[in-house]
């Protein structure tokens, strides 16, 4: 069998998988999510000797220990796991929900229904831990999965994947509901991204280069969740202590995240007050700064920014520091260089605030309060599959109700279109 | 300057456009709107004269009647493109819709506003009338819009686009929320869909093979709108005077648009009292038969339907019958071979009109009503610029709501992530 020919197989019978699963009750998903958690912590010494494996290759093959942190699982990064599904099953089921209904003049009932989207496609890179997360999101949302994880970590995901087969079959879902190809060859993901008449969506999870790669290459439709430069503008009125611990709050508390502060806007009546105070308390926790010329003025030994630097998703503690005019020069500078994620305002203006909130086209727009609480569960919808930077479908955390689609369903007597 | 320059610069003016268009209050928007409508009506002498040229070009390659037709413009056409354009006016602005606001724990509100999505690219065939219709829509909901139409009406595209921008700069809205590039130039497209630096979404109108050349190419997210392969299920507990009315009607109303039936399925333990009748009240409309063996049996002189039958949109006087043993039956037929658009069941039966409704998976599926219905007036929307038959953002009939996006708003005090 060519490999074409074995991707298209798991993919058509994941497909066929999806439509008895798009039918399965709560229950039954629920039933399942149970299952898998339960046999992933059986399972636990059996995947992390899987797990191993690709430590050892990681090692060998000299990836950075960030790397091969990302890649190595133990027992309580699988119970953070068996957490995750626990905590999923727990959701409302948001399938068959019926967001509106009305009546037309002739007498038909249009019904707006919330039904899942079909077979989903994720490809990702080496966290381990996203093929159980999307695994356990794709089921309850009533979605057929098709996985495509990282070469780096083969030996786990082929572990847990063949855990959470298990456990759909112990809980009489087909097992193709979850469905992986168990090649490490990356003509996988060209071929994948070519059936478009199987796959429904693809979502990737990944660095930039990955993003761009499956963006350029899909037939599927694709949601992107690509870097996120996220901004925090101190306006003239902004509350000077609110202002530095929301800054501090964003830029240090994850910087490896993609709801990190990366760009600090200052107002300029405020930069001489506000920045030499905010740079060194930023240096206290071990930031880095990168400034415009003003800034420079104002603090010393700050390393010229970059064109580049305010394009820059750092991931790190490295913050570029700009004084603007107003807050227009703060939203035009969002909106020529951020990745509209998320954005947030510092400001004690009722009209500047709701000015801010307006205009900058992010998915999450904040008014005093830091970006990282863009996510899933900080926004109370208890998962999330990843941050959606796209303008379609869905934007900002995607979760649950983000993985359906509707139908209109209709209820006649017999009427026809005159 | 070359055609990519060309094209570059006419969608990054018009990206520039849609963020002051997106700040248009409703009224601007509705001030440009009417003068759109008024200045079509008034330069509907111009319009018609440069659409001759278009009609010449088309005879003198030899275009058929029906491609002839579908290309004219005369005054009442015109007037109907204005009604069109004063009806939109008269919708509801969707931009600024708080779709629902919650509070969590630590005292964040968080808002779900519906915004533009900002540069939507229309890729369509002949018919001229797309080009004001879609630019209405397009203003109405924000978004600023690149047209590129068949080069068989770039004439009449042209025309009608000038008289566009002119009430667009009377009304004081940047003129480059309407654009186009004037090459006939195919390549023109394949510059299009590589610029998703700005263009947020695709929507290509016309036949299949233009919708899967964009979707092939692009890399900006599309919305298909692709070929309505609708069914009508005649069940075994269906009231036949109801089932006639309904086929009739769902085939010969209107035989070349999207939402006509292709495919009719009847019970077996009804085929012999119903299909008869069914067959020669068709036949009267004018209706060619092309039936399964068993509908050959139960009525004279019908062609034999060909596997290619059952996945055709005939788009004509043409159906093809076939005779099923029950409703899952006909529910496995419309999965394999239908378009996912709209299908109907006419049945007396409570539980097997909820199973098809729930189990059948199109944008819009009917019990007891005539397919027809599928449409943005019929559903009560006002309008629409298409019929989405995909299954992420919108499905079934794409209004101004479906037109755009929402993002998050969120109001805070000072809060920080723990």
């Amino acid at each position: 069998m060519t490999l074409k020919t074995l991707v298209l197989k798991r993919v058509k019978d994941a497909k066929i998988a999806s439509r008895i699963l798009a039918k399965a009750s709560t229950r039954t998903k629920n039933n399942a999510l149970e299952k898998m958690a339960s046999n992933l912590k059986g399972k636990a010494g059996t995947i992390i000797r899987e797990n191993k494996k690709d430590i050892k290759a990681a090692r060998a093959a000299g990836l950075s220990k960030v790397m091969v942190d990302r890649l190595s699982l133990d027992k309580k990064r699988i119970e953070e796991m068996t957490a995750s599904i626990d905590a999923v099953s727990r959701l409302k089921d948001p399938c068959g929900v019926i967001d509106k209904m009305w009546k037309r003049p002739n007498g038909l009932i249009i019904g707006k229904m919330r039904i899942p989207i079909g077979l989903i496609g994720i490809i990702y890179e080496s966290r381990p831990n996203v093929t159980s997360d999307c695994a356990a999101l794709c089921i309850k949302s009533g979605n057929a999965v098709m996985l495509k994880g990282g070469k780096e970590s083969i030996n786990s995901n082929l572990a847990i994947y063949k855990v959470l087969r298990d456990a759909l079959k112990e809980s009489g879902l087909p097992v193709d509901c979850i469905s992986m190809v168990e090649s490490v060859d990356r003509k996988v993901v060209t071929h994948l991204l070519e059936m478009d008449d199987y796959l429904d969506l693809i979502i990737p999870r990944g660095g930039e280069a990955l993003i761009r790669m499956v963006t350029d290459k899909s037939k599927i439709p694709v949601i992107k969740h690509y870097k996120g430069v996220c901004h925090v503008y101190v306006d003239k009125e902004a509350n000077l202590k609110k202002a530095l611990k929301i800054c501090i709050n964003a830029k240090v508390q994850r910087p490896g995240v993609c709801n990190a502060m990366e760009t600090l806007l200052v107002h300029r009546a405020l930069a001489k007050d506000f920045l030499p105070k905010a740079i060194e308390a930023l240096r206290q926790e071990g930031v880095e700064i990168r400034g415009c010329n003003r800034t420079r003025e104002l603090a010393d030994n700050v390393k010229k920014a970059k064109e580049s630097d305010w394009y820059e998703e750092f991931l790190d503690l490295i913050l570029a520091v700009k004084v603007v005019k107003d807050v227009d020069d703060a939203i035009e500078h969002i909106s020529k260089y951020g990745s509209g994620h998320s954005d947030s305002i510092v400001t004690e203006n009722y009209n500047i605030s709701l000015k801010f909130l307006k205009e900058v086209d992010s998915a999450c727009v904040y008014a005093n309060a830091s970006t990282r609480f863009t996510d899933g569960y900080q926004f109370g919808f208890g998962a999330e599959i990843g941050i959606s930077t796209d303008k379609i479908h869905a934007r900002g955390p995607m979760a649950l109700k983000e993985l359906t689609i509707y139908k209109y369903i209709i209820f006649g007597n017999g009427q026809i279109r005159k």
